[in-house]
């Protein structure tokens, strides 16, 4: 069983549902097999963007293609959460301008499951693997209750 | 009163209401004043591609910024006139990637009011200023119908 440890100083702890599926995201794109012989934990640790790091990172010019697939990756195990409750198939669409500013969208039929702006997206990233998947076990929850409110719009 | 040759041997007719809206999202984001003195029609030009023309447009690589600004400024043609409709304000996220492909979306609330994957954007364009008009005043009215089916989910 995955075990990751939290800021490095808290117990040991099972990957929760979200994080496993964010992993499994990460791996279905791996196909030149780069993650292969990764821990689940180290290819998670990426995410992990400390406010210190934060303020080291600039946000002039492009964001860094690592970082925007990090997003997209994040976003799609949203949808894939939000699928495995609802199973309703849903469409990423992550925009990033060059300012760093932009747009994640998550949605299905004619309803957005998920919304979210980003600002400085060069700096994205999260003070722990537990923060990581409470973010994303929010927008996931959110979805799933949009999309039982509303069964009609996401199957449009 | 603005007139306009369809397609060069039709007779002259009146912009349409959604062509009006079109003039006025691109007049807005004149900053630099570079049509002030330009006619609407010489203004609408550059969105009539023929066939013809389209074969001699190459799919590879980036799709031309002015390309990009004239199909931002299309969908926020359907936002704003889907908005004098409805009330409803909505953002537009277009998403285009390197090959030319990507989408287009306008939503209010959790509700996309138009929703069109894109495919050799490079190509964006019309036969005629109609066929142009035609288009928009289809996703207008789709998107009118949904905020009117769903009012709750556009104002979420």
């Amino acid at each position: 069983m995955s075990k990751i440890e939290l800021n490095g100083n808290g117990p040991e702890v099972t990957l929760t549902p979200f994080l496993k599926t964010l992993v499994q995201q990460i791996r279905a794109q791996d196909s030149y097999g780069f993650y292969r012989n990764w821990s689940d934990e180290l290819i998670l640790k990426p995410y992990l963007v400390t406010k210190q790091k934060k303020r080291e990172i600039s946000v002039e010019g492009e964001v860094d293609p690592a970082t925007i697939s990090r997003i997209n990756a994040f976003f799609r195990a949203i949808a894939a959460s939000i699928e495995q409750e609802t199973g309703l198939i849903s469409n990423v669409v992550v925009n990033i301008g060059h300012e760093g500013f932009g747009w994640a969208l998550v949605f299905s039929g004619r309803l957005l499951l998920c919304v979210k702006t980003l600002r400085d997206a060069h700096r994205f990233g999260f003070d722990s693997l537990q923060k990581l998947s409470e973010e994303g076990e929010n927008f996931v929850n959110k979805g799933v209750d949009l999309a039982q409110r509303f069964p009609e719009v996401g199957k449009i």
